[in-house]
């Protein structure tokens, strides 16, 4: 199996830890900045894949705000996670992803398990997210062509 | 407490996430051959170890047919890593490893906890499971001699 | 954002997979052990702050036993893990803390998510935590000052 560098490796999950907190504690401005300007979120549950880093922005932070309302915490848990170098620098990324919530005095439960594929590609040093595919258990396979 | 070099560490949760992937999505051919010809598969809740991998291919194989006739899609999260080189050129790798299942159109939930115990070698550069030790959490510690 | 290097990311997991699993299987005198002489352990949802590796122990081996005399595993998963080194050669790492249990012959299931932040420091080579605060989602933010 193709290889990836463990100083890759490692930066890549020190990358998912810091770009979920940022999503779950509600700084979704900071969020966006870790796609690409016009990277792409696409999860197969939803009618088509979320374009551009100014509408995957407020898409996180209209479901942030809800939940806040609400009085809920949300947490991203990315593991398990699989790593290649493509040929043209970017990397592919392979992780299961679950969701936890937590009411407000309340008890923490598993909301979603989910499989998250990412194409990483770097910008000044940093990694950002060019096309994340998320795909939830129990769900159809995919969107129809 | 005895070390174990990054890149090793590394190495081991890479194979971790491929090995577990393979389990989970069925291809359980590619995954009995993350153990070596003899290798092991000690659950101690069984009633003896499943020994050689074509034993743990159909075992697994059969399991893995049973929960996709159901639409039950499964998750093994191994983690908490601890790992240590042995003199004679093996791995000791210790891990907590959790499954979590989502039957088809359900909900995810937590299946079982459990500790994993590995002895990994190495074949032409890769790791295998020469010996795997999985004691699942809430049953008696062990077989009796 | 301030780095970390590989080694010490790594060194990070390490650390916390062998130290958590003290705690959980009841080691409390050499999970005390990882903390620092004065360590302080400081759970939000307590009234105080716990000061002091033998206060630690005492705490954790009680809270150990009661759960062992119920007949209880419990397990703490920390992941989503973000370490930066300071400039007077600490480490502050931030992740995210599961604790699963399983009674004796019972189903596991999630008992809290939380948060955790340590100031983590050398000793003899050793990563040790100086300062531990662990707050559980879905509780207020902090104690009054």
């Amino acid at each position: 199996m193709p290889g990836i560098s463990t100083a890759v490796y490692q930066e890549i999950q020190l990358f998912y830890a810091r770009q979920m907190r940022l999503l779950d504690e509600g700084d979704t401005m900071a969020w966006a900045q870790t796609f690409e300007p016009d990277g792409v979120f696409d999860a197969t549950a939803l009618p088509e894949p979320v374009r551009g880093r100014d509408v995957i922005e407020s898409s996180a932070r209209k479901a942030w705000e809800a939940m806040a309302a609400d009085g809920i915490q949300r947490r991203h848990w990315l593991g398990m996670l699989d790593a290649q170098e493509q040929d043209d620098g970017t990397l592919v990324a392979r992780t299961y992803a679950l969701v936890f919530t937590t009411p407000r005095g309340g008890g923490s439960a598993l909301q979603v398990s989910t499989t998250c594929e990412d194409v990483l590609a770097r910008a000044g040093g940093a990694l950002r997210v060019r096309y994340r595919t998320v795909h939830r258990d129990g769900q159809p396979g995919g969107r129809e062509a």
